[in-house]
């Protein structure tokens, strides 16, 4: 796949700068007969929206997606799928005062050293904006997965110290933080508080649990599920760490706390524990599938840090403007949405696995 | 991609069951003119050999590489590098009566679901042998390298609750165990061996730290170094969990704590600390790369565990036969080959970033 | 490659029908450092657009194209370049008697066998617009050449029976045929009135020379050049036929006839003849490329013709509307565009064919 | 795809040099539970073994296929099957004087262009015994597509200017040339002794003819079916024009002469003639597809030639050692493996096409 394509069948295509024109995705490979319209991709899109909270920034980006191909009449016609938000307000005049600096912890220095030449307002294609093309492309994705019974559900798990102590997924919706906690929610409050009279900014875990996925998905060996996960979740910005089931915890665990024995259940074949995640040699296993990406702390913060400028000279520098004490809530929806891109892939991909799958399909 | 190939320009195709007759892999995209015998391979694959510690077992695979393909008269040509790994010694009834067994933490029930069908002598090509064709691959990948300057050094940070608490690389090779630490190695020993009189085993940690590389390698988005090495690295078998610097940590970091400033010096731009671990926006920064993988433990115990035959029956299984407590120190070599293949395809694909590099080479 | 992306490292990605909103294509892996402005693609959209003769129809398509990402004040950044071109005046009634026919020579019932459903209007992905993408893709490939010194030029040889006898390419765009032989302009003339007099229409024959390519483009051996030249132009609607250099004459030849010797020339190699075409062995000679595609003639014609309705039953149609009797003239640019494309990528992929290139670059 | 492996799905990787150890290849993507063994691959493998007349040279190649992996118990595991054949009896001396000299026709120039470095002995990977890895590869898809009802036959319909007439397969097998009309069998021997007594070579025209296709195959656009046939057949050596259906003719026919109509047959769209080959808008429409490929003659003459060596003088050469004076029917089944491989590919990437499909699959 090229830099800016993900997959191989289900194919994800993003462009678009944060102060461009316009930014959108072209999917490829989607299946003819889908019911696709503009308010399902919008639905995917209000939940990287800001201004939910005060917690995040107060940006008015108004993303409002626009489909441009490959549907007819309501349905997908199997011809790719081009899907546009063009930008608004975005006030260049917040940037323009680091063109010739390279702010610490964001890709400036290096888009430069790659290129020589960057869109240095908003981070250009670093921006959290690029998100915009790949959330769209989830929204896709997940309507697909749906249809099959299988469903997502990202979530923040922690952010900071702070981690939630239960799972309720019906609280998800109802704090800004996307928790499933309500408690773990309002000391969240209470940290980030300290964090921006600080004028710093904070991390967190986000965490994806998938189900309904039956068991063959996946390709050993380098297009194991978790390795694919592992690309996709690992290319979205700020993302320094993936998981897989108990994931770290694994490295000091025992086999025999770690192996997940089975049983027969009603003459199916059940796991007694899920330590694995739902992922076993790279191939889904019929058990939940869990996702955890380790989100850093957003780059940019009001202290002095120092750094230096484009023309090789040492300088303290302060970045004013609007920006988010913490990312995490509105990376959920795109963690969610680069999982559901990966499995669509995979299970399209499964679906010649065997002989007898093709001859069903062709006798 | 395809499912047993890696990389864009520069490719791997590996191929080969633990029993069946052979092993292998296909290099492709090798540029013509880097000095390559089976010397160069059989370096690296050694590394990957049991036999070396009391900790590992005692199967003594003799594996010798010979290179069929893409070299002449000691050079690469530019063709395709076939090499290959004759099977010996795998004594099948060792494992045949698993045969009809889901072994727990194997990915035995994986490839049934998926397959229908499955080489069931020493886990086929879910086996730890699959990474005989994956490191004769990073043994040609290291030496293109080499050739660049670029240095890489995994080793064993850890192996259950025992930690490496100095880094002294030129112990790495002085223990079984490639921990750069002779105190933790020692400790490792004991936890080891307390694992064994319980019939369980152990995982652990590997990192890998990798010098040199210069800044600009990566291709966002999808294309992003980061990402392309958590593809590598959870590809392995028994890695749950796949960090870039400072990981997981980041999320309970504050952004001051986790920003990396940069400073002068002698006319060059610095990094003042390394917390994203050389990775900026997917983009190398110049500074030293670190990747970190969590292994769980060895699957395959002697203790009773619970699971199921293939045709749908409660037992309960006792795993004989010759198995690693700890296969973590046999990986090692593996996230090294890992980590140097997608490191050449994303420093190939950066040589036409900017129009100057390719007017420089073709004008 | 997926369906809509052609390429590896310069890659493609189009999308659009030909009665939707709009069409566009997102080029990646374009160098950063190049200038660029909507005047390079509009340039080449125009030679597409009909309306130049009184042989191509009247529909004033307008086709303008907008830059929507990937560049900045004025050069690309590296990032991918989505370019877009509004559908204005697409008569839908023009189509609309046809939705539930099969139009001989058509892909409706290509596209409603595969999918299932299709967007009748106009031939919806399978129309002639469709290559509004490929054509502004090739109109930033054409610059990057441009910039290495290689010239490319596609024109028409023959329609139907008449041939161009000499090669004057300073009158290619003196006719309406793209023809670089007035006489035979003319009389293609001739032959056209008689076809439009029997509601009938023709084809022809386009080739495409490239000058200034140096030795060694090529990745034998899927990844030939004169493969990846086949696969490029035989991709394009209505091509039935592909040749490189004498192409299809090499059958009869003798091979004292078809061998291209070698001489020195003021110290370089230089080839006595070029009946290979400019590629040998799937390499590019440093000789003139020469690519011919066979188009056939138009499917859409007024005269009775005898096929089916999508409910099964035999009827007879006569396809009213506007519709060109020779789209030969307006397929020029996109041979010349896909020829520009597939150069490009190999030539990018040609970078890392030696390790002294390899050296040279990060040393 | 990567140089050396074609296909998305159905992957294969071919790799060996004329006077390495040996050839092969690594066929990805196989379904599991197909009856392999390599009695189905040999049979492929000895139709392009030469020693079948006294057309084609003496080489005793005796090429015998092992299959290394992916098969178990006789079937296939899905899991990549890898294919050697190991090289004997290739006189090294044949070839030694020529290490130093571009021979005409060749594709000498094009490597040392590219690579700085070649194999020369036997032209290296450019040599005809680089199809054995193709031709293993092609038996496999061909007993795919067997389990499928699909049928591909090859033949050479004209050696020089001699050209079938007729049609009669049962007689292909029963002529050293595979020609399916035994007078023009008789005539090309003749042809072809004119040309040894000239020391002179020919070159010809093979075709291949697929039945039982599916309607809906191909993946519009850059997937398109005779787009994948093009690149496949264009890849192998000496084919310089591809050609699908009525292939050139087409840019002569009118309108009203290409267009198949279609017409109602026992419930089913039938079509009343096929110019088109098979395939419309790139995608099959279940009637026969018919391939054609043009090879040019064998490079390798006695006669004197005009060339250069190495170091840039002008030399005079005549090439000795045993060369086919003609390579069309040893290609014959080179033609059918490509066509074989690009098909199956096509028809795993259609069982995603509709939504019915993945539903039917899934639920």
């Amino acid at each position: 796949m090229s830099q800016s394509t993900f997959g191989k069948k289900f194919t994800v295509t993003t462009w678009g700068e944060s102060h461009g024109k316009a930014l959108g995705a072209v999917v490829d490979g989607v299946p003819a007969g889908l019911f696709l319209t503009e308010t399902d991709i919008q639905a995917y899109l209000d939940r990287r929206k800001p201004g939910q909270s005060r917690y995040t920034t107060a940006r008015n980006e108004g993303d409002e997606v626009e489909i441009l191909s490959g549907v007819f009449e309501g349905q997908t016609t199997g011809t790719p799928i081009s899907m546009i938000v063009r930008n608004k307000d975005q006030r260049s005049h917040d940037y323009g005062n680091i063109a010739n600096t390279y702010r610490p912890g964001h890709a400036d220095f290096g888009f430069d050293s790659k290129y020589g030449i960057r869109d240095y307002r908003g981070g250009g294609r670093s921006s959290g904006r690029e998100t915009i093309g790949r959330v769209a492309a989830g929204a896709i994705a997940a309507k697909i997965l749906k249809e099959l019974g299988i469903t997502l559900q990202a979530y923040t798990s922690s952010i900071g110290p702070v981690s939630c102590q239960t799972y309720h997924p019906e609280v998800i919706k109802e704090n800004s933080f996307y928790m499933p906690d309500m408690v773990a929610a309002k000391n969240a409050i209470k940290y980030l508080e300290s964090c921006m009279r600080k004028n710093d900014s904070a991390g967190g875990v986000i965490e994806c649990r998938i189900n309904g996925v039956p068991a063959g998905i996946g390709d050993p060996v380098f297009g194991k599920l978790d390795a694919a996960f592992a690309q996709a979740l690992m290319s979205i910005g700020a993302v320094k760490a993936v998981e897989i089931g108990d994931g770290a915890k694994v490295s000091t665990m025992r086999g025999s706390e770690n192996n997940d024995g089975f049983h027969m259940e009603n003459g199916r074949i059940v796991k007694n524990t899920n330590h694995s995640g739902g992922i076993l040699g790279g191939i889904s296993d019929g058990s939940e599938i869990l996702l955890r990406a380790h989100v850093k702390p957003t780059p940019s913060i009001a202290q002095p840090q120092q750094t230096v400028t484009t023309t090789g000279e040492d300088i303290s520098i302060e970045i004013k403007g609007r920006h988010d004490p913490v990312i995490v809530p509105r990376a959920v929806v795109v963690v969610e949405s680069m999982a559901a891109i990966t499995l669509v892939d995979a299970m399209f991909s499964n679906m010649s696995a065997r002989m007898d799958y093709v001859k069903d399909f062709y006798l």
